[in-house]
């Protein structure tokens, strides 16, 4: 079958093998005549799948033996982010604003407590992460976005603090090395490089929780979820599942080191592209560009129906920006293959040519 | 292939033909090249499927064009019971207390005002549900929940109320006709009769919105969740679709009356049996019996293994009882063959013949 190319921001590609094993186990888990999806999910199957995700989370992290726990939620980031602050927020706390998704998280922790906007890149539409500022008060945690989709900016050095850090990480988790143990919360939608929608992955130390006075309802207290290793109700068993064999997927090829190596070279032949071609100019500030989402537009707008018809005719899926930055966004997440890349590479020669 | 018989109490069985188009869609959806699971949220594609979904909630419920919304959100019944509570709990709301699920929305309740519990069968492990109360002060809401897995019993007469309606039907919705009308809003975790496990169906009147004096975080508001369709954030997108398959299949098999006429059928042959069969006693009253989950015990222990064995041999999966109950728990949603109670009541008659 021939697949299109897809550079889909979010619910995105995952490895074909990962698809397969999925389908299969639709109709037959493990030859147990059962189905994934009929499964109790306190049958020693699941339980075992669940462990196993959650084993792989912290490893491939590099988080295990150092305090974390590794949760499966529901809810997305979204409900991050209030469940962070509902844990975590007693008096004040500090946000980085770089972008929808920050701003969105500063919303919501608004009702729990007052907050600090330490920096942010509003000012340029978000097209750079802000650098001069620095974190000198105490707060209850400073809080961060690693990757920002729609503007295809990325953070590469975080908020020095020593206060509780915590980072949504949604789009570029497991995308490449860093230290995760400089954060103490870590979250992320599973859609990007860890499986499809409808999980949410916590890395949370444990020693930061406990300490706010407000009672917290059971299914926003991540103590809760802790004691009950993700299953005070019931998990979303398809998406758990996927996630383990997307993660193994990752071990068996390496790991986030060698996915990493990978990532750059996609990176940095689009960026090669989009810098080269005098029909295309990059959004996202070049020190701050995004290995996962490259967002550029087209210098002269008239070209748009020439290379939409290119990137239709070369099932380049997925490529249209997002409506705050417009043009192009070409979302190159771990599962990407490099043959897609030099595909919309192509085309963007192609365009040239043509024009 | 030989599939066992589940009776799994949930994440349970759906039709064979769901998961078999539901694997395929895992590899390529409807012929566009893709995965179900790789897709964007706001694709064409996707976006027609939570329609459908939608549509198909409330049609089959028959609670089109009488101001309802059919909402699919994340988080299990479980984040419901707050739900329900931070959105329409100013002062004081009213709760029937039938068992484990209605003990923890009570307990979820609390936190946003005062609950009285207009009746309880917990005197006697909740066995029945309670009849002789009457709901006379107006409540900001009376709660019910439909059906009780742990404890087999299922509510026949709704409580009389003029206060909005309430109802937990995560167990038994979309498994016999009752006026859906009588209720302002409805939740359901898909996992039994809707889909797998991931999902949540909620079935609101818009007018009882809105009452509350407190703020609610964006992903607690059902009102967000109505003004953005589902789609404040990313949807559980395969839960979702599979509940839309599964939802298309009860349509095709004449909707709720006609699974109904089945349910009747398989609850009356286990229960026959059970009565009959001197090894064997129900847990719950007779008259409060629920048709989804039959539950009941060995009069005898000893006979345990024997049974077990039995079970084992004709592949009975997930018939063992909840530990509050013990015993066993035939549950029989939707999607249970006949031929599966059949081999149960089978090996209930043989257990008797070599007791």
């Amino acid at each position: 079958m021939n697949r299109p190319h897809n550079f889909s921001a979010g619910p995105c590609i995952l490895p074909l093998e990962v698809f397969e094993k999925a389908s299969q186990s639709v109709i037959d888990l493990d030859l147990s005549g059962l189905s994934i999806l009929e499964i109790s999910h306190r049958s020693p199957a699941f339980v075992k799948i669940m462990e196993r995700a959650q084993d792989l989370a912290l490893s491939l992290t590099g988080l295990q033996n150092k305090g974390y726990k590794a949760l499966f939620l529901q809810g997305g980031a979204s409900l991050q982010f209030l469940m962070t602050a509902y844990n975590l927020l007693e008096k004040k706390a500090a946000y980085l604003d770089t972008g929808t998704w920050s701003t969105k998280a500063i919303k919501e922790a608004k009702l729990f407590g007052e907050i600090e906007v330490i920096a942010s890149s509003k000012d340029k539409n978000y097209n750079y992460i802000p650098k001069d500022y620095k974190v000198t008060e105490n707060f209850d945690y400073v809080h961060c976005t690693s990757n920002n989709t729609i503007f295809g900016t990325q953070i590469k050095h975080f908020p020095s603090t020593s206060s509780p850090l915590v980072c949504d990480m949604s789009s570029d988790i497991f995308s490449r090395e860093i230290d995760f143990s400089a954060f103490d919360l870590i979250y992320a939608g599973a859609q990007k490089n860890m499986g499809p929608a409808g999980a949410t992955l916590v890395l949370v130390k444990e020693s930061i929780l406990g300490k706010v006075t407000r009672q917290i309802p059971s299914m926003l207290d991540y103590q809760t979820m802790i004691k009950k290793d993700s299953m005070f109700n019931t998990p979303p068993v398809f998406s758990v599942y996927v996630s383990m064999l997307n993660l193994e997927w990752l071990e068996r090829n390496g790991g986030i080191k060698a996915i990493e190596e990978k990532n750059k070279v996609k990176a940095e032949m689009i960026y090669t592209e989009i810098d080269r071609n005098p029909l295309f100019k990059g959004f996202a500030e070049v020190e701050d560009r995004s290995m996962m989402n490259a967002t550029f537009n087209l210098t002269d707008d008239k070209l748009k129906s020439k290379f939409d018809d290119l990137a239709q005719k070369h099932q380049l899926n997925g490529i249209n920006g997002h409506r705050s930055v417009g043009g192009y966004r070409a979302s190159m997440y771990n599962a990407l293959p490099l043959e897609s890349v030099e595909a919309l590479v192509n085309s963007m020669k192609t365009l040239e040519k043509i024009a």
